[in-house]
């Protein structure tokens, strides 16, 4: 294997079956926006989707949710009155590329129509990451083996839907000179306004004929040209969308920078883009050398992480999904900041800051949550999208039409502290005092006022306890005293103790100011230490930590007796079954021995891993489990066993591994394999004030790459076989 | 007021305000399809819907639903750049007439742009009686007062959905010559394809040139002329819709047909639709003289119901919400049976015998729910669509967001009793014994099967009992005993005897291939009547029925002491708390007093309506209430009160007295008035073997005339205030 074809995802047949899945796996985007893996000439039954970041329409059920845009790389080929399509005809040849390295989209097909119309076909799209509202298609028709018309007809398609739901309403359209025009929408709720506009040019060896069709919705370039044997066609269709998010008048500044753009051309955009992403590549790259399989899948898993991470806005966020499918509406969970966020720290710094600002954006959000249960300080939304309001919906219906009661938005409470977490991680790499003052230290004392408000004094035991939760493992609803979400607690509450010396120290007039804003004193950060120390925390006498009260009392059922599955746990012995037993749905104490891992020594590490390992639905329970277990795994259990799961985690949507890879991207999966392989295989360590590595490589990798950002620098990391131990 | 006026609804003004329910009042039809009063150059948050009978498709909640045509009728008119449209510019003049002698609805407008050009246009629509899938479109452009190009632009415009819901996928599209041309569309779910044409004609003083656009999803056909001030421009878009329920090839046979009607022309389907609406008229038309408003508001409601009324198909019903919008979804509701029907068996007796065969048809259905419950026979759906399942939604939201289960569809157990009941008037007025042999024994006896099934014998009382069922009063849910369900019951094993000794009389034959057919023998007929004779009814002392076991015990509030109110009682007091209340949404007793009047006497029926007036929320209850009160205020009590029930009522959804004119037509009051009057007022009676009249006319009111159909004739009514009693 060449190294070119370690940057780069193949496709050699058409996917008939498979046609959503690949929709997934092919999708590219520049961070403003991103669009799954669609065709250009559309299929019926397919899944297409453009979103664009921090557009959100009211919906039922789910509250909110990305809206879908046209999809803006849409043309039509008619080789006289028969349209070019892959569902009729012979397909001669096929293939598809998508280079990593540039996200640069190729296809190229040789068809042969029903009527025997022969000819080859390309497609090359990229979305600029030099210039983000920019989206391009280059197409080629050659090979031409028949006489006769040839019609293409570049539409900007309105007709566009959220799987069957409609968000637009129309607003405009209209065109420029003979070969671009635009067309205006609005979200029906949300009332926001979007431009999409395209400049086409068509070449044909005997010229060609141009006409304009304003349709209503579907404003359409349309070229005509007479075509013999031998003759080529080329042709570039530039898109440019802009939203009211962006600019007044996105209509038009949409129309007029799509002219500009095709004055531009195709391949000097595409150079600006690749510079752009060259540099994204030197910080986020890793190679490992000795296992091209690894290579190139966990490129891919980055590659989609970068797609989809805002470089140009602060009040947006990653979505579980990216934005690459309708799964979960483009909520943004905790997946982002304990299983995406690490890898955008320590590689894109800036990035990650937007989305760390994004939380700080949506505090008011946080607040009225917390108010609204009884609590004080700030309490972040499970599910979280435009507002920060809580977006979880409360009822989904299940495989039988039946309802079922989610009760994440209620009780699952430790995002909070995940947010935190993240924040200190941010600030201990990148050394940002900065953000730390400003808007940092407003969301640790605002996390640790709802923590402290949340603990329950049970004078019996002279201790803090945190009922009525669901953690991690969210196979067990209703729980009290859940390991993982009184261990982040009392993490929050130590935390805070930190940041006040900090800030006092380094600014006592912001510190004051803040409190007052908090409606806070000293003497009530000085409680939330001393109740940190007071939060229960149940250890069996083998050390092993109990997940929450009476978790040890459940019955205990060995997985390889339900071997083989392709279903969860929960979906064999139902929601309310799967209750009755230890089984549970994703690491939730190893979770916390993973995050807290200064607080454990080595063997009760060792001694939890065994206990919950054969507990954990690591196959089909949630995809944020296996990166975890596997990082775990890489530094404390057997690394042979870490790179089997770490690999089969790399393919969870190379491979859809899951089943649900057509819903998009497995994103906290994506983002938590860069973990595994930094946290976990090199053992990059950070706890004496600056990285250092401790690696443990599997058979077979003989070096692995990558750098890591560390206070403004850096930090090349370049790991042998003969340097692990 | 001149005789034409009172058969015309006239708009004035422009209805920027409550332009939907407008859209509700305009509707027209033919019986096969119909359109809301939507403008044809549309506006942003129009509801402009086309429904074809019988074209049902799966959704969310709502389980199926009606589908939403692309608007036939829909043009685009531009003076240069300026398109069209009230909503800026200047309007100097407006009319808008639906001549309810031939369905022609016609608008006139003048209108200045923003930039001064000004003209008349004048659009005349109309749905043809005479040729079921036609819809023909006029449209002209006089008193120009300016110079200029002029662009019209006609689509079948694809981009539709339902509310926000798409249920259609693109199949096919194309062309016939210059001027017509076809798109074709399939159901997502119940896979019927639908084509829909149009052929298009433009004339102008100085010749035009039209185009083509194959925009996808949107076939165009475009047409530019220059004009300057006295032209005229005048054209024709003639729309034809078949679906894959009417013939094998929709797409090409709408295209053929629109082809050849823009042949006969405008004039000449006008002609041959107003035939038939004549014929319609003629038949079932009311004349009240000496109250012009009561007259045509009459002639209104009596017009929506022979817009939706098919004349064409015995396997669809009318809706309760007509085809006239998205309210109740196209459900078909007891609505139909008992406040529809007696009108179209009296007036129109073949499209009642059209709608009973539906009944027929969804037997299957009403098995299938029956044996789902555990009882035997038929059981009809409470909602029924297309194939007679159930298809109550068991959930909806309410206005907080909250969910509320409907138990209608479990457990209001009525509508299988009143089907019986239409068959039974319908089989009386026109002594239809092949009907009632080969389709309405089934039924009679299917329905008996399930009542026999459904009572619960009580041993201490030696009676019948029927638990938990919601009556006509949907205030009180899970009640036991209800009256009503308890009479119509009886009132149908009763029937059934009748029946079985008509059926052995007339066919043994036949009678012993039904018993078999349903797996009955004649011992359980002849128990069928001995158990109706044992079914509990309470009644008080004073000779009031009490609407169901322990009714009596509930609170009473008197109405008055809530008033003014804008909203139903249930709104006010909640879903729970109206329960504790005497209250109820609509006639329950009383409607089984009016429909079993022969049982009751004249006194009984005066108390107990007495007691249960008061306790009825005729205002803001069901819409289905006001016109069963009239009518038996008219019989039995206040004349005067009577007639100014009757006109609110009339006034229903021209004036949107109850706010929800725009979800659409109150079909079951709109079919109601006819019995109001004719029942009511003119009191006519069947049980002595002909129809003939007791009059009791309020004052004003110099002459009712109407025609009642009766065993093959059509008797006429000709009653004066000195005939009146």
């Amino acid at each position: 294997m060449t190294p070119t074809e370690n940057w780069t995802i193949k496709e050699s047949e058409f996917p008939k079956e498979n046609y959503s899945h690949k929709e997934t796996v092919f999708t590219i985007g520049n961070g403003y926006f991103s669009s799954r893996g669609g065709f250009e000439e559309g299929y019926p039954d397919e899944n297409a989707t453009t979103f664009v970041h921090g557009v959100f329409n009211d919906v039922p059920v789910y509250k909110t949710e990305l809206v879908n845009f046209p999809t803006w790389y849409a043309i039509c080929v008619n080789f006289e009155d028969e349209v070019f399509n892959l569902s009729s005809g012979k397909i001669l040849a096929y293939d598809r590329d998508l280079n990593m390295a540039n996200g640069l989209l190729t296809r190229r097909v040789t068809w042969q129509s029903p009527q025997g119309r022969q000819a080859t076909i390309q497609f090359e799209r990229f979305m600029n990451m030099a210039n983000l509202h920019h989206g391009a298609l280059r197409f080629c028709i050659d090979d031409i083996r028949f006489e006769g018309q040839v019609s293409i007809q570049a539409a900007i398609p309105g007709v566009v839907s959220n799987e069957r739901y409609r968000h637009w309403r129309h607003i405009n359209q209209g065109r420029y000179g003979e070969n671009s025009s635009f067309l205006e929408l609005e979200t029906m709720e949300t009332g926001i306004r979007a431009g999409i506009s395209q400049a086409v040019h068509v070449n044909a060896d005997n010229g060609c004929q141009c006409a304009y069709w304003d349709a209503h919705w579907m404003p359409t370039q349309t070229y005509l040209m007479d075509i013999k044997p031998g003759d080529r066609i080329e042709g570039t269709k530039h898109c440019v969308i802009y939203t009211s998010r962006d600019v007044d008048q996105p209509g038009s500044v949409a129309l007029n920078e799509a002219v500009s753009l095709s004055d531009i051309g195709f391949d000097q955009s595409l150079q600006e883009n690749q510079k752009v992403w060259t540099s994204l590549w030197d910080n986020s790259n890793i190679t490992i050398e000795g296992d091209d399989c690894a290579d190139r899948a966990l490129r891919y898993n980055l590659f989609q992480i970068l797609v989809a991470a805002p470089r140009h806005d602060d009040t947006i966020s990653i979505g579980a999904k990216t934005l690459s499918g309708y799964g979960y509406r483009g909520h943004v969970f905790w997946d982002t900041e304990i299983f995406i966020l690490p890898f955008l720290i320590f590689t894109q710094p800036k990035i990650a800051k937007n989305l760390l600002m994004y939380r700080y954006h949506t505090l008011p959000g946080a607040r009225a949550k917390a108010k609204e249960q009884g609590f004080e300080g700030a309490m972040f939304a499970w599910e979280s999208a435009a507002t920060g309001e809580e977006v979880t919906p409360k009822w989904v219906t299940g495989p039988e039409g039946e309802l079922i009661r989610v009760w994440c938005g209620d009780i699952e409470q430790h995002i909070t502290a995940d947010v935190v977490y993240a924040i200190k991680q941010y600030w201990q790499a990148t050394g940002d005092d900065a953000f730390m003052k400003n808007f940092g230290a407003e969301i640790v004392f605002s996390a640790a006022q709802f923590y402290a408000s949340r603990l329950e004094w049970q004078p019996d035991t002279e201790s803090y306890h945190i009922r009525n939760v669901i953690g991690p493992d969210e196979y067990h609803e209703h729980v009290d005293n859940n390991a993982f979400t009184n261990l982040m607690g009392k993490w929050v509450l130590e935390f805070s103790e930190e940041v006040k010396d900090w800030l006092k120290t380094e600014s006592s007039r912001l510190y004051t100011a803040l409190l007052k804003k908090l409606n806070l004193n000293e003497q009530v950060l000085d409680l939330w230490p001393e109740m940190a120390s007071k939060i229960t925390l149940h250890v069996g006498q083998d050390g092993v930590i109990e997940q929450f009260e009476g978790y040890f009392d459940l019955a205990f059922k060995d997985q390889g007796t339900l071997e083989p599955r392709d279903q969860s746990l929960q979906s064999i012995f139902g929601v309310e079954g799967v209750q009755q037993y230890q089984f549970i749905k994703q690491p939730d104490v190893v979770m916390a021995l993973y995050l807290l891992r200064g607080w454990f020594d080595r063997q009760q590490i060792i001694e939890n891993m065994a206990f919950y390992t054969p507990r954990t639905d690591l196959s089909f329970g949630s995809s944020l489990g296996p990166s975890i277990q596997a990082t775990m795994l890489a530094r404390y259990g057997d690394v042979e066993e870490a790179k089997a799961l770490f690999l089969s985690t790399l393919l969870t949507d190379l491979e859809n591994n899951r089943g649900n890879t057509p819903d998009g991207i497995h994103a906290a999966s994506a983002g938590a394999v860069w973990q595994v392989t930094v946290f976990g295989f090199a053992g990059l360590s950070l706890n004496e004030g600056k990285p250092y590595v401790h690696p443990r490589l599997p058979q077979g990798w003989e070096r692995v790459g990558f750098k890591v950002h560390w206070k403004n620098r850096e930090i090349p990391f370049d790991i042998n076989q003969k340097y692990a131990l």
